[in-house]
């Protein structure tokens, strides 16, 4: 295959390792107590982790704390317009799947324990999409749950060190038989194998969500996207690291 | 009440009449056929119009275009995180009533004949809150509303000019006994008269509602709070054509 | 205008500045603690008021009371039949407007500390509609409640007067450019200008909502409503003093 | 039993087999078809009869017409206020149950094929409950229905005579081991047997419910229950037939 | 009638006194505290009774348990499929009253002092429904409450036999002018008149339903149509004792 | 690992890569064009496969057919009752999840073109859950597929050959440290990794789902998870073979 995708072109001129431009906007806005814009191509979600004292009734007195999340996308994030969830009275299969994903990778790299009996919740509301708003949902969830364990730090609220670890994410994918690296909406809309690696900064698996969308794929292939993913995850582990070290708050790729 | 005022300074340091800076920036989105970003001090709202074809059933046939409003908060707009409508699984009165005032706000400035059958819907997303989300989000509006009406122009699908007037809005109230101009959160929550004021780039009245929160208020003091809405809605005003000329899509007050 | 106006004539044959026939039956259920049946014209509300001991779970503790409201209309009040709020799962946005702002208006005459740690909830169901069965609802609203706390004083759960003083409403409009009092279905519906006054028994303005819907008005139309809508309250608010005082609990304008 | 019971006082004096003061009161409302005012005791129902043309989707093209019916009770129709169904977002199993019992009832005198392709909606609302809200919804229901079946004869729409007779229905119970006609609240909350009999005027069944709530019953008791059913049933056939025929639409028992 | 309906023949051949073969199979659920599989015909439902300890809110500190039911069907239960409840976000007025049918008819041979402050929620889910799934429901429902209260009782947890006697159920009907036992869904769907008999062990009525869809009905018919559930209900009762005392938890009719 | 994990001992006495006795008995309900009851250890799924000719209508007219699916539990499936979904008026995140899951799996072996313009709707309902029960829901829902296809090649309904290949599924996972196949519910409330693996007939992925739950995984644990999963796979492929070609319609593993 090393040959033939050499000629493959996409459609925004990247190489099929290449992510998109991303960038970090740390304290974009002014009450929560984390947040931040990341802006991956023209996908772009704010982000933005609310504490609160306490956890949820059937957590209480056990000194652990809790964090989840809830993802949605703005009716005109998309090429057309789509209804509000609000309005339709029921929120969808899709947005129910990845509230739920961005919690489990924010938790992977939670120590309860140290959190002590504080919630965190992280809110990630996509203004724009083209494609891989779940990943970067989780690329700056971590930042912003990470600002919001400072403010905890701060406060003198803390009962250790409650981050483990980092974790971001990627998509991967198959398109007309070519694996490549954070598809953008058209490659996304058209390929044979849509795949979301959640990984730690350390480069282990968090989560390994493949899916065969016309061509099923053998194990040969999944050790390609695997490999692409990970290129990207440590690309974004490093962005990660320096938008929180950065003294204007604002990093990109 | 002209001398007792003089002495009375404001959390932020504005004058009584004063409004807080204010920018617009338009074409925030990629997308949505027009849009902009307005900061009114901390409030800032999202605002995206949807041109679709065609108009709702019961307009059908009519040759009659169609524009109407959906207003939401993102859950950490505010101080404390609020729940998410989607969530609840019910929209609340609040959201309801802004939805509506600011489809009628624009409707009003519509010849809907000359739009044809043509619908065009405004969302406003409140990214964050600050006092005044409402009337931010009709100014917006305007902005947003024009330039999908423009798009909508370029096509050749209009039949004659829609937009019949520009429209703008802005808050006033009684704090403390004291009539002022655009009130922040601070002010609105412990105004005794808090009133919003929808006009015409004219100056005529669109909407105009008052609400006694405290204290209940007499013919003289309504009197001074639409002066002050006066001078603002003039203001906000100049502040469209100045963004709607602007070759970068941008102006600020 | 005065001259033009002259020749006004109206669907019902009423003057410009003319109330229809109002008539208060107080008491007019057997378990509410207050209760009218208000009739204006052909519109028909029947208000009740419920008393709790105790107060929402946000404002225990606090010494002070509550008073809240919810409005509806039966489905065949009006012309044609409406689907049931409860059918459909969710409340418009008109039902919702409506009960916050009779809300609203009771509370502007409420001494909460005086009330003590009760609830009064004020149900406005509308039997029949005929144009301004916002404005009967808060009308007959202050007649229920000036009951329910009578009923509450019997009791000697009181800790006060919790009435600072009446409050009654009437709608206004522009009609066919011609400004005009208490505006039936008929006339509500082709009017340019809608407004609605909720004020005290002294005249002083609880509420200010005036909407465009066709045309926009100027400063001075303004003025003619306002005048147009004290007329109108101070009738209703003289027909309130007489009902609670009438010995068979009925009056009429 | 009958000796035994001779010395039953039931708590407002009436005898075992004595109905409450029933009055009927129809054209109460000026929009419906067909209405009335039915007032059972301290029981008081507003029917409205509604008519369109045409019929729901799955019955269209097959000449036939269509009845049905919803019930609601006001929030302070009983002694302690209920919240609203449509606040609460849901509909009662109990609300269900009556507008489904009621809907059959009607439709067991209706000839559709002379209906011709029109729906009549009967909306039975309780304005103030003591027992029997169900049983008094039925017998108005039939007297609205009859005037909205007049309405649509007087404009031709009819293809015959839809109505095959008349339709009235009462409660009867076992309160204390003894059997008695048209339970009031207080007896029906503590009877050991509830029962509710819709007939028509010629003494034929519609509908038997018969629900043990404390003692179960046999045979010979279920006979005495249906005795004092049919007592009141014919009385009730006899306050309908006088109320059509009355000149001012006024008949009581 | 006798005579006439000797020629009458059911579509699977049953004589009009006959129920279909019923089997019962206990201990179906590996987790539930009772449970059982009730196959009467091509009707099919599987009963669970789930025992908590405490009971309701309103119920707590009276020292009285609390037995409740609901009832769904499968999508696929009937020839052609039917859309969720719960997907269509609201229960049926079908599924409601069949729920608190069930409830009502257990409740009828509770002793709820013996049962103590312990709630029994019995679950009726048909997984195949040929007509009958209501009765079947209920006479599959006492086997797994008896079995729930065994279960109690294993573990010491009652004050006393809450059990007063037994409860089965049975429908009959009317099909062309002819009374029936047992109707299945193509004799259901034609019948004049329906009706179900809930029944105790002893032949007592717990509840009596019947319905006229067609032809309304007279007191000697309903007599007829109450022997035949009489007859019925007795053998259930016979198959429940009998199901009840198998070692191996099976027992058929 | 090897060496170590030869003394792990599974609750059930399984070997690591034992599958649990799994049986499939087609045909198990009446009116479904395709169903299946499959038992995996103590989990049981009732499967139903529902043709209806047409499909929605967003494919109107391209000549192309559709597959989806709807998955619940039962209340009491579970070791504790769980609310329905149906009276919570939402259904849970986790729900709508696995309904999309099991609906893309069948679509990875459905030509569409061969099925033209009908519709399959595949049921899986959740009779008794011990871990597995969306893996043992696509595993029984290929067996319903085929067979409700089958049943439109009977009718002449097919363009084609609308099955591609065949689907099943099976979880694997780490416990404790050790890589495992099937886990029961047990296992599966303990694993640090949780993976379910769809695969079709020729060993080619169809999803790969991989979630860690307490310990992140690498590269090497995931390839002994993928080939644990490939040796299920293949005998959950020949139970399929088997059962399809059974005379009975049962076949066991």
């Amino acid at each position: 295959m090393s040959e033939s995708t050499k000629s493959v072109t996409r459609s925004d001129g990247r190489s099929l390792d290449q992510l998109r431009p991303v960038s970090i906007t740390r304290h974009w806005l002014d009450h929560a107590e984390g947040s931040c814009l990341i802006e991956a191509g023209r996908t772009r979600v704010l982000v933005a982790a609310s504490v609160t004292e306490g956890v949820p009734r059937w957590r209480r007195g056990s000194g652990l704390g809790w964090v989840t999340s809830e993802y949605e996308m703005l009716p005109r994030a998309t090429n057309t317009r789509n209804d509000r969830e609000s309005r339709r009275g029921k929120i969808s299969g899709r947005t129910h799947e990845i509230s739920r994903l961005i919690g489990r990778s924010l938790r992977a790299v939670i120590d309860y324990k140290a959190l002590g009996e504080n919630t965190i919740v992280v809110d990630a509301d996509v203004l724009q999409a083209d494609g891989g708003t779940r990943t970067a949902s989780i690329t700056g969830a971590y930042v912003a749950l990470h600002d919001a364990v400072e403010w905890l730090r701060e406060r003198g609220s803390l009962a250790g060190e409650p981050l483990t670890g980092s974790v971001s994410a990627i998509s991967v994918g198959i398109v007309k038989g070519v694996p490549m690296l954070d598809l953008a909406y058209d490659e996304d809309s058209t390929a044979d194998v849509d795949m979301n690696i959640v990984a730690t900064g350390t480069g282990d698996f968090v989560e390994v969500q493949g899916t065969a969308e016309g061509a099923t794929f053998d194990r040969k292939l999944l050790g390609r996207l695997l490999d692409l993913a990970d290129k990207g995850n440590r690309e974004l582990t490093d962005l990660q690291q320096r938008v929180i070290a950065a003294a204007d708050g604002k990093a990109q790729l």
